[in-house]
């Protein structure tokens, strides 16, 4: 063994009792993880750093596998790669059992299927991620246990991360603070002439010297409101909006902010005014016991009394691991999910991003992109700061 | 549309007509990719940067979807999610047919068999990639395709790419000479007392510098073999054994190059020029025409004169857009899969990653892995420097 000093879990990182009351209400008595970030969240935050951005490899790809019996801790165990032997060898890996033998998607689910059949007559009804479950390894596992029927653990899953824990929220904070002062020092380095993609080039830049992953930048500029990357050029007066997410630790930071290529005139100024009364109204309804609905309510409302009701965007949706999850607040989308949320109560410990963008047929894009965590008495928010214009230097 | 001077492909940026080949080899109508890496290669090197990193959203996950008819690349279309719609706009997608409408796999399958519905009664053989094929994906094409039989298509898309392109070739090239630019960054600026974390966030900032995608480093060092990066301190004297795989636009740079701080002695030069000899030996027998196993062979019998014989790990694999993809040389790994290509002539434009490991008891990991170009007359080897012992400092 190496001379390794890493913290060496020996519980379960999680709260048990709750998955099994989640377990219990789902009519689970096997739970099989196979999505990188709820195995992430299963392991306590441990991740294989070898396939943190590919997955293929081989004829086939990396399937970390988390089995889980209800009320039974003691006999989890996690399926990696091979080479996952490093990272086992250093203590990183808190289940009791961990098989490190698998290359691909049939040989790690046979592994887990050789696990399930040993803990015998009870594990009848098999909670699985059907997004998140290869179509071969699914067959693999529905051979190996004939007489299990598989059921969906979405949401079991979902619900055991939405209150999020003190070090969950540290690493949120982070992410968030870190995300929008990359978006400043971005700000402060645009000039006329640069693209796009040079801006999201010195983002990527900014977000990596400060830890983070850098995932995406939707960037508009000028009247466009196109927001992909590219080599469209900026000019003197043009107005930035970056939406970027970067994560710090698997915990996304997903915020937007606005710049400008000098100084922004008093209709611009009174644009994001209204982008931002809209942030504020839906802000003060979060509260621990408020439901889920009425951040929704209140930011609608005030779209509706906003002088560009026709053009604003204005959604919520809960944020972390996963950069839209629970609390679900909205049924939107081309397919609409349940918004769980909308009639429960908002805990302390939830994350939620707060978004409206004002698609100005003249002015451009403009928008704001916060994240509120729900506190004791109402709301904190980390990576609260550039929510005005930032000016960029006309020269450079 | 924004003032976009993108290039825009009107036609198929791969070689129809031996897709069309492969297909009616494979029997199949229809093919339905949905990989990562295969949707790049059909998109002609598109990826929507949005999800680069991510997978997940809402209830479920970005699944992007090719479908191509065989003998009619008229009738391909391609099925993204709603934000890929600003680069659509852009004209980045070739495909006749775009949709932008999906937010999960249950959706976007729905759009791609509207299509394949609209291509009428041919459509009874639908290729798919089970690994990279979300189980609840597949239970909703084979409902909407309910007369359509469904058989694997990993084989005909593995074939399709074992050949790269000029430009593809490029790119490998610009990954390759990078990712080891990037080691040698590093190795220059080691000194007694980091730790392997350390060398590990200084070569992530030497090959973000470069450009590249960093994805991962396995890092040995002293007597150790274990290769997790980890708080293990390194000292005077220490071998230093790093094995990064860098992408760039996509391909993959995958080399490994030895470092110790301070001078080696007269031994480690030995210990080196061992597996430098077992490379080169293997590297003699490249050519169009020879065998696939023939790569193999010349590395074994290398082995098997080696001193160290025992303590040799010797392997090849192809490299692309997948760590190990074709040409598949080899049948090891927990689930062997058929060395297809051991007794296939090897071709002008494969590429070739050869690696060979001495796990020494006492003096530590000692390895190389160069990245081999099958060339008009023999092989090309890119990124071919610094493979000798790169010597750090011993003090700051």
């Amino acid at each position: 063994m190496d001379n390794a000093h890493d913290t060496i879990a020996t519980t379960a990182p999680f709260d048990t009792a709750k998955l099994d009351r989640l377990m219990d209400e789902a009519g689970l008595d096997i739970l099989i993880a196979t999505s990188r970030h709820n195995v992430q969240y299963l392991l306590g935050g441990y991740r294989f750093f070898f396939f943190d951005v590919m997955e293929a490899i081989g004829t086939s790809r990396y399937l970390p596998v988390f089995v889980y019996q209800k009320g039974h801790p003691e006999n989890a165990i996690y399926v990696g790669n091979r080479m996952e032997k490093f990272e086992h060898d250093l203590g990183r890996i808190w289940t009791p059992l961990v098989k490190t033998g698998s290359w691909g998607t049939i040989d790690a689910m046979g592994l887990a299927i050789d696990h399930v059949r040993k803990l015998g007559a009870t594990a009848k009804r098999v909670g699985v991620e059907a997004s998140f479950l290869p179509a071969d390894a699914r067959d693999h596992l529905r051979a190996g246990l004939d007489d299990a029927e598989l059921r969906e653990a979405h949401f079991t899953l979902e619900r055991l991360r939405a209150v999020k824990s003190p070090a969950e929220l540290d690493l949120i904070r982070e992410a968030s603070e870190r995300v929008v002062d990359a978006m400043l020092a971005t700000f402060s380095s645009c000039v006329p002439g640069m693209t796009k993609n040079d801006i999201v080039a010195r983002l990527r830049h900014e977000e990596h010297a400060r830890d983070l992953v850098f995932e995406y930048c939707l960037i508009a500029g000028g009247k466009s409101h196109n927001r992909a990357p590219s080599d469209q050029l900026l000019a003197a007066g043009d107005v930035i909006s970056i939406d970027s997410g970067g994560n710090y630790r698997g915990y996304i930071g997903d915020l937007s902010r606005m710049g400008i290529l000098g100084e922004p005139d008093s209709e611009l100024r009174d644009l994001l005014s209204e982008v931002e009364d809209i942030q504020q109204a839906a802000r003060r309804v979060i509260r621990p016991g408020a439901m889920g609905g009425d951040i929704i309510a209140a930011g609608e409302a005030a779209v509706a009394s906003s002088p560009h009701r026709t053009v604003l965007d204005y959604t919520a949706h809960g944020i972390g691991l996963v950069s839209h999850e629970a609390p679900r607040l909205t049924a939107t989308g081309p397919v609409p999910y349940a918004p769980y949320d909308a009639d429960r109560p908002l805990e302390r410990g939830m994350v939620i991003s707060v978004e409206t963008a004002l698609l100005h047929p003249v002015r451009g894009y403009i928008k704001l992109e916060d994240t509120l965590i729900v506190s004791e008495t109402g709301w904190e928010a980390p990576g609260d700061h550039g929510r005005g214009w930032n000016s960029s230097r006309l020269v450079a």
